[in-house]
């Protein structure tokens, strides 16, 4: 038997409807990236109804462009106001919002927008240099340059170039958002691991508008019409962290950065924003604490932020307690789940507990939003326990993760349903995860495994330490053994036997690493992430001393 | 083209897995129900790891009863670990739970009970002399009381009384949850209007998982793993709010008060279990007001509670914010909403504005969580401006919202597939919804309409009046003009013309009533409610003075 509730299919133009009806008045403010207006400062405003009706009017022009239900329309955007219209306007009209990385390597950027047979492309203005350099790679029928007339180039190699404001103002702002199956394709983002080609997850509105719903829990991002969220995370980056989305569901203001990131910038538009909560990496909250140490000043509005994407160092988060009072959510996903898997926020048990205690479950990366669930695995696949110790490769599940990747139809990406992360972690009795390690980094030694994380937090706790890799080594008798690679701060000194009597009694003996090598820098990805499998080609035959 | 996320059906026993995985460790505790135990004020306590065992050995029990997918289980409850346990036993296993307001009359639970088609009925021992008096007008293949062997009766007249525990010990808590349709009936509640068999609203295992993530959203109910929850209103009323799963849904405490509300007993378990949350309509509240004020005593923990069932007096909201700091989140929903509509939370907007000016706001039922639509409309269907001053038939739209009722399916229940909620209001600008009447009591006076429930609210603010009751009557010039119906206070004297006064500047002038008749006392049915349409026929030929 069927239950008797009505049946509304959860969409993406709902969340944008629901922003104009009953939040209608709420603003989105977004810098400006327009040339000499970018400079000043100069920032744009608007409320969620001129927002609908915006895209409403784009969702007509791309039919005008011949646009049809799932075609992917792709975007080389910053976190702005018309990059928020496309995230409504392709998606409610039933084709596929492609969001690309602009920081990616311009080869990479080409593969992906043919991959995903973008039709159109939309790109703000900083970025006209780098689509004439691509353009010739792609195969799309036009080009839609995220500005007003004014600022259009005189000249552009670029086949039939358009104008957005041009293109709006041409367009009926008639349009009613057409009503299709929750689980058609909404949206897509691919993911570039350190080798192979990059892959494309491909959300749906089911997906999207249930992970709103898990964001804005108070677990979780804790996100309402009292709050004036900043996402400093790219809106070319897994959705956000869903900010675009759920903004507009909960009645949130939403205030968009742009392409200026550094501390003074963040700075000043959070505090001339009233800015609540605000989203990003931990190098740009370095930036940004610099700033505000720097200049003796404080945060009058911001209480809390998120922080993700690589592992948050303790010292960030004690510095925002200590010293602003902003909590900060330390939270873990992927691209592959939308991108929200668990956040770090404190449970009643932990009430009463001293600061130092709770401070150690706040360093982990949280515990599950209702809809996600997850195990760690040993090698053959067995449920490890859950005790804080034991620490296997991190599976997860539900309907905001990953199935998939686009047009990869033949290979097998869940084991028994659920989705491996390529993420090592633990996991304690109360549900809070720690990542100790990638897959691949994972150094196993006579069986057991030695996280190379926790090694590389230790090394770099030295004072002459700037950075430092650890990874295996071939061992006739162990397998595998752990060798550290370290880059020195400038003017200082350590020695091999100097390092290694660093981890004594920190770590146990048989983690702490057979050798030390000092290098002047270590391999990093166009993204910044470690380039590890580099790493281990390049000291492949290395005999320690 | 279809997304690449996940398939998995949102089912309600996915809550108290989650619950059991990720707070396993989290307590739910109940008052006893049991004879002595309730008289020592003796509690129960376990965990959600506990508790999903116990909900698998009722899975497996109600099997061995012959319970089938969609077969209806009646429950005759307070509010305690067992009933908890049903909910997700009886609809986890793919029956559907049906919890029955023991408060109506016995001619109407058997109805009921006859009409779902109960298979077997679970009820708490309070209700044993209630089930033998209904048991001979009922189909029911077996009576499970819900007590220990200790507690059972020496001698009862019911065929087939078993014994809950009983039950339980037999059963295995081996049970894998089955994976379903989402839009499978998970449960079913009837509502009792003042005319009219009751008619069944059937809730989905979709509605209810899309209601739990609305009602935890932080402009809700704002639920966390930080709250212990006390929902004083019942478990067979509409799903106590969706407490009772939403609470393992993001971890919090749950606190079951059992049948004792009076304020003491209230007060007493919320100090003792350190509830921050709790629920209920204004009278359990003006009890537990009455007890606290009356003896000096403070809530060391409540942070927060949410009214509904009824307008809540600005009275009890002030009270609550001004002597204990305890902020009131004026809900408002319906039975067939499964049932939050809308939760009054102020917005940011409304920071820093005189407090007078903010309670204006919290006064009104509140904003709607994603997931509802609402809208007014006139007499012939078209939408009303939101201006907070036009008041039309407020109705609704959403995926957790009444599409028909249980067995009447001829019937049209949706209109342009909205619901009609029988109730009238007002929308201001921001989305505010305060309800100004109900559609059947409307006064229609030459086109235009007078809301009964001001001129009421209004002639209760004199200190004369206990009760009073604004009713239509037929007028041959303005089609209906209003009449006062007026219950005084014991010793207290006011006349017609005083009480006609009274509203001079206070309401339009063609709102004041044209005439005050006095009454010993007014009609109202067996929950409380004011009967009206009796009123209208007692006073059909009425003439002014």
């Amino acid at each position: 038997m069927l239950g008797l509730m009505q049946q509304h299919p959860l969409l993406i133009s709902s969340m944008i409807t629901f922003a104009d009806r009953h939040h209608g008045g709420t603003e989105i403010v977004s810098a400006t990236v327009e040339g000499a207006l970018a400079k000043t400062g100069a920032k744009h405003r608007y409320t969620y109804r001129e927002a609908h009706i915006r895209a409403k009017r784009l969702a007509n022009a791309l039919i005008g462009l011949g646009i049809a239900p799932s075609d992917r329309v792709g975007t080389l955007a910053w976190n702005g106001y018309r990059h928020f219209e496309l995230y409504f306007g392709v998606s409610g009209m039933g084709a596929i919002l492609h969001t690309i990385n602009p920081r990616l390597f311009p080869d990479q950027i080409s593969w992906i927008a043919n991959h995903a047979e973008d039709k159109v492309l939309f790109f703000d203005l900083s970025f006209v240099g780098l689509v004439e350099k691509l353009a010739p790679h792609l195969n799309c029928k036009a080009y839609v340059l995220m500005t007003d007339e004014a600022h259009m180039p005189a000249q552009s190699s670029l086949p039939n170039l358009l104008c957005y404001e041009t293109l709006l103002a041409a367009a009926s702002p008639d349009y009613a958002w057409p009503v299709f199956d929750e689980n058609t394709a909404s949206s897509m983002c691919y993911t570039s691991g350190t080798t192979g080609n990059p892959k494309g997850a491909l959300y749906s509105h089911r997906s999207t508008v249930l992970h709103v719903y898990g964001a804005a829990m108070p677990d979780a991002l804790c996100l309402s019409s009292r709050d004036a969220v900043m996402p400093v995370v790219p809106m070319f980056h897994a959705n956000a962290w869903s900010l675009a989305y759920a903004c507009p569901a909960v009645g949130a203001k939403l205030v968009l950065p742009g392409m200026s990131l550094d501390g003074k910038s963040v700075y000043e538009l959070m505090e001339s924003e009233k800015v609540t909560f605000s989203a990003g990496v931990p190098t740009v909250w370095l930036g940004l604490l610099q700033h505000v140490d720097g200049n003796g000043l404080r945060f009058s509005s911001l209480n809390r932020t998120v922080i993700g994407g690589s592992a948050c160092p303790p010292a960030i988060i004690n510095r925002f307690k200590d010293q602003y009072n902003v909590d900060v959510l330390h939270a873990w996903g992927m691209t592959e789940m939308s991108p929200l898997g668990t956040v770090g926020t404190l449970k009643a048990k932990h009430d009463g507990l001293p600061i130092e205690k709770q401070r150690e479950t706040l360093y982990k990366q949280g515990h599950a939003i209702f809809g996600v669930d997850m195990k760690i695995v040993d090698d053959t696949g067995a449920e490890l326990p859950w005790d804080g110790k034991a620490f296997g490769d991190l599976h997860v599940q539900g309907p905001w993760v990953t199935s998939g990747y686009y047009k990869r139809d033949g290979e097998t990406v869940l084991i028994d349903g659920w989705f491996p992360t390529g993420d090592v972690a633990t996991i304690d009795p109360d549900g809070y995860m720690q990542i100790t390690d990638r897959s691949k980094d994972v150094i196993k030694s006579g069986g057991e495994w030695i996280s190379s994380i926790d090694i590389e937090n230790l090394a770099m706790s030295h004072p002459a330490v700037a950075e430092a890799a650890c990874i295996a080594m071939a061992h006739p008798k162990w397998d595998e053994r752990p060798l550290l690679v370290v880059v020195k701060k400038a003017g200082q000194e350590i020695s091999r036997d100097e390092m290694l009597a660093f981890f004594g009694g920190k770590i146990a003996k048989w983690w702490i690493p057979d050798d030390v090598v000092f290098v002047n820098e270590l391999p990093h990805t166009a993204t910044g992430k470690l380039q590890k499998l580099k790493l281990r080609e390049q000291f492949k035959g290395h005999v320690p001393a």
